[in-house]
């Protein structure tokens, strides 16, 4: 067996759990936790560890609620011991009162999270765990607090430095195809053939990142058009029978949808460096590519108009874009940052408003969310780090002359 | 480009960090260090953090050690912070006190870490930065309480369930294999033509965990001979011109050699689930092997004859090993454990004293060390959980009845 | 870059031609093809048989026609030289004479194909040639004598030693599976879900020989059902909603549907040895599986019956069952052989007439080819070279006892 | 599994010929050939084929002498079968007294080769077969013609098309390298350091054809360095301890040494598309080079000195490059080609003599055969075509100006 095959059955491996259990065992869950966070070896600890795992696969809601209630009630921090440990290490701060501290300071349920990883397979179980957590448990609801733990095991495990950029094309394994069309959030894939249109052609790309311990779930993926000049509108891009662009031809990448696929990982952020990673990518393979333009919807526009009292059916396209221009540019959140949660993240990611669009997504969603508008936000390497510093220093959203322009000229009411 | 290659691109990418930094920028280090702590955004962070990991590169010792100083100085807990946000979660124990005190207890340093392992191929770097820390710091010194940050993230990172094992063989790439050469911290091996006769013959393994995000770097190895009957000596295994046994033959695996490679993971466990791993992938492969054992050294055993007054010049082989097997099951530690180090690994694994030999190691290092005497430790599935329990439990070294047998009969003296 | 994606990038490689055409060529095609068989060297070679090969691409099947034209009559043996070669052999018999009566001997249009095939990509376009040539040209005129030149070559090219078996699953690339619905001669696919059924449940498999020149073009392919106990139906193993037997459970391999891929190597026989490997592949890795059998079409069997004026409709199941038995084990061409081309290919690869059912394919081809008998061919190891030898010697065609009883009972008439 | 290893697993598995062979079989060699020809099915050929390998395998040079008597005197053709064949193919000119002479004219060893590669493995194995006909028969010898059938067959397999080009670097296995260590011809590499100092730093490359039946097997490689300026000796590019050029900043790159790997596939040729592709490449991946050249031996220059009675000791540097180039353009062997067979090969590929050096290969087999002299021979994409027109046509040997004026001013004498 070469080494090509080993590796890739090891990295890629179905990891199926293996046969880890001898026995059945007859203690409660809690008592099997209480084991395998006790536990002085790690080779009993697999064993139980995967049997935990087990049987939360098995549960229902209820059960599960229960099994939240025990990691909230019984694997939090003792509040009493940490202050003693505080107390220890600010008398005389050495290595053993420090390390005293960090373990009482960590809830126990972080350790458990890590010891039940170590069950080959264990990753996207814990995943879906907290997709079941964000499910069931309100986020006004005290045990909510037990997500923290998550979050923050997570962001570790998930850093940007351990993901993996693949391109997905009309080469790729069918069961990652098929997770693209279930996982497509914002223009939705209706067959196969709609998804080869937007993989297979010269001028399409499709990129995701992925983990090594999840290799076939992918995390978030970004759709790419190649095109000359900057697309008004989704029809056109997703049309049928198009005649397809040389790559090499194109001097725009629009990036027409980003779709974040697993819930167990909600917040945790790797949209921002998915984008400038692609750009990178394709500004090293294709030279000619000069400009890199989202084409995005407004999904909250029709609900701000409602409670602004505009009325789309009166507007034109015109009146449309500067409504729209002007809710992009002055409409906020009480905290302050732009009401609409797509700008927020690309500006936050520091792009800018480059121009906005009339009858540009024709379909029932977008004529519900946005009557039919859409908007392009630029990336650009110069201004990315200013544009950055205005919005999240001044929560200034920057915009260009023409999209500011529409602002000026409100639409006939 | 197919799949195929867009998977091994990215994930075995030689990641050179990409030349993330347009201008020199000429803060100091602290004050880059200030800048991606509180940075808002991602991606000037990654201009920033590859910056200071840049730097980091370039310094000496002298500069290493100010650096160390910035981590346990400036950002580590602060205590009346960490006072007040425990207080207030005591006070109202909902999600966004428990947050802050999270926040608090957490060393500012464990997030420096990890948005500086957002820059490609930062992994690596961390890992040979906590190997300075260890070089330059010494225990007691009271910064030395750093490392405890680094062993936290480093032991969620290279968590089991994302290490990848991979076979080494003479297919291996030559940049693994020279690795392996360089590693090897039991049996040195002088030369390639000396580790082919550990990887190629048809009874010999060798297998290591790599992580993925520093796939050029074994982690740990060992190395596996394949055999009829238990071997008493080194010399046996390692000659030249042995006529290799086919694979399907053996009846027995020998662990003969286990080197860990990373010193910036020094402490970070996951040997023991080498062993176990690397047994159960061979057992499924090779149904005849029945008997898995190691072939070890005995580290200490002259350094604790000498503290006993014993001469080995004044031994024959059964003295030898009579003295070795007391040593085994009877020379403990301050605290109770077994004072060779070897022991306490196989013995934790929930292996047990299975063989003594003398004679077993005729190099110069193992004459030094244990006077030529070795050990085999068996690894029984059967008995794995007894023996574990056994020694984590009552530190009760588990021995073969015949090794026993040489405790009750010592040698002449 | 890693040897790894080296190795894929150029195995796999899309092969696009290399621009090799600097300036367009103003010769004919004819003269190019003289300059291409008379050329020095490889290098100018290269462009040359790109061109011919790009000009033959936009033939309409008139210029095909024309080509294989000059193949015919201009690219053949010359008589008289073979003939004064062969005296000259014959006369002095050196390796000077043999080579000369070689290269007299062997039509230079099979040379051309060689000159042809050294351009990146060309194989699969020499196939698609042929496919041209079986389709415009009937085998009684006289020009269909250039396909033995091409079935000559194709035989050595597409040697068994230079095929490799592949596995087809859910995670084959799309633009793989894609073929395996298009090419499906047995059972159609109806669907990507279909398909699905067919390769991803625990109790289904697929594979399929590829050329390595041609790495996205299955050649030939085998659909695989794992069952307990010989099915008597298709519908069974097609239906849906099916509960999967674990793999590991069956007793039986059942072959439900071969299917050839490419018109252009009609004839060129590889499918007898991709069901003994993939049986042998099979037992490797499921030691349970004791029978290997295949669940057949009879595809001429209402042909025969019409032929025999016997009418289906008035036979019931018995009545059907014993004519087909009849009709396998008796029915023969002029030559001797079976009438059913099915039969000849399974008897001809050493398998037996193991049973055959009525009301076993229902759907609208099978009714209508076999009014819905199929016939199981069984594969025995133990009695494979002795049931060819048979076949093969005295055209005798083997079957178990209880299909030969059943035409000893003939159906009422 | 996934697909990614079944590939390999089949692309590059060892092909360890399977166990085929139920119980040995008795019959003389030649009975088991005369079966194998004669056989129906592929199925029993297989194990009859893979006997006849094994049984080829354990021969002595006397045995394989025999078994080569066998294919030379009772595989050829039936000289009156031929021309009977042919008398019927002028008489009626149609597809079955074609494929009737085409039979015939084949001789029947070819066929023989055919079936025996259909065993997994055999290709290596019928290629070290011709390398041991070549040892053993000498050229004048009548049985050497068998050796016209190899050549027939390997130029068949071995075509350009069917060959993938692999980069050749520190990452590639061991046990390639090791052949690419055994096999250099040119530069002899003394051990594994030295090896690593032509593929690993930046400004080196090697690039080698593989078959891919031939996983293992090398079968022409390149050393190339990348250099600024063309260099005049190879001293300096073979230099321990030089600080290597950024790749980028390459203008040239120099093919320093080409080897052959495989005695079995002598004459097959392949090597000037693998200069002529690896140019290609390189342009392609490293804008910057515009001047790719080789640095050469002149393997013959002392042997023809020797017979044209010049003392190299009296020549001093100028003295010798201007009999160097003298040699180069003018001494040619009695077919008009050039004496030196490197001279040949480039030429012969559409290069020309661009500059040649002393002092330029001071090793003892650089002095013995050339007294250190060297040449570059240059690849231009402009002049390949007329080069090769002028050199194929009237044998004329193409140098540059500086040459040819090297020649106008002979040495003193």
């Amino acid at each position: 067996m070469s080494l090509l095959s080993d590796v890739l059955t090891t990295v890629f491996s179905r990891s199926n759990r293996r046969r880890l259990l001898s026995a059945p065992d007859n203690r409660s869950t809690e008592a099997l936790i209480g084991d395998l966070l006790s536990g002085h070896g790690e080779i009993s600890g697999m064993t139980t560890a995967a049997q935990i795992l087990d049987r939360y696969g098995e549960l229902d809601d209820a059960g599960k609620l229960a099994f939240f209630d025990h990691l909230s009630e019984g694997l939090g921090i003792d509040i009493g011991e940490v202050r003693a440990a505080l107390d220890a290490f600010e008398a005389e701060p050495g290595q053993g009162s420090y390390g005293a501290f960090l373990k009482a300071a960590e809830p126990r349920r972080q350790e458990l999270a890590r010891r039940l990883n170590r069950v080959p397979g264990a990753t996207p179980q814990l995943v879906a765990m907290r997709s079941d957590l964000l499910r069931l448990i309100p986020r006004k609801d005290p045990r909510a607090r037990i997500d923290l733990d998550f979050q923050h095991l997570f962001a570790s495990w998930f850093n940007r430095g351990f993901l993996v950029l693949r391109r997905i094309n009309w080469e790729s394994p069918a069961q990652i195809l098929e997770k693209i069309i279930a996982y497509e959030a914002v223009h939705a894939i209706h067959s196969w053939d709609d998804l080869r249109r937007r993989v297979e052609p010269s001028d399409r790309r499709c990129f995701a990142f992925f983990h090594p311990a999840m290799p076939d779930e992918p995390l978030i993926f970004v759709e790419v058009a190649l095109t000359k000049g900057i697309p008004g509108s989704v029809q056109g891009l997703l049309t049928e029978g198009r005649a397809p662009l040389a790559a090499e031809e194109a001097d725009t990448a629009v990036f027409y949808s980003i779709s974040n696929c697993q819930a167990g990982l909600a917040g945790i952020s790797f949209g921002n460096s998915l984008i400038k990673q692609v750009a990178e990518d394709l500004a090293a393979e294709l030279p000619n590519l000069s400009t890199f333009v989202t084409l995005s919807p407004i999904p909250t526009l029709t609900k701000w108009m409602a409670e602004q009292g505009i009325d789309p059916d009166k507007l034109d396209d015109d009146g449309l874009k500067s409504v729209a221009a002007q809710f992009l540019l002055h409409a906020k959140r009480g905290d302050g940052m732009p009401y609409d949660p797509v700008a927020r993240f690309h500006l936050g990611n520091g792009a800018y408003v480059y121009a906005v669009h009339a009858g540009a997504d024709l379909s029932k969603k977008g004529m519900a969310e946005s009557a039919g508008a859409m908007v392009n936000y630029r990336y650009e390497a110069e201004s990315f780090a200013e544009n950055h510093e205005r919005f999240a220093g001044q929560q200034e959203v920057v915009a260009s002359k023409a999209v500011r322009a529409l602002v000026k000229t409100p639409a006939a009411a």
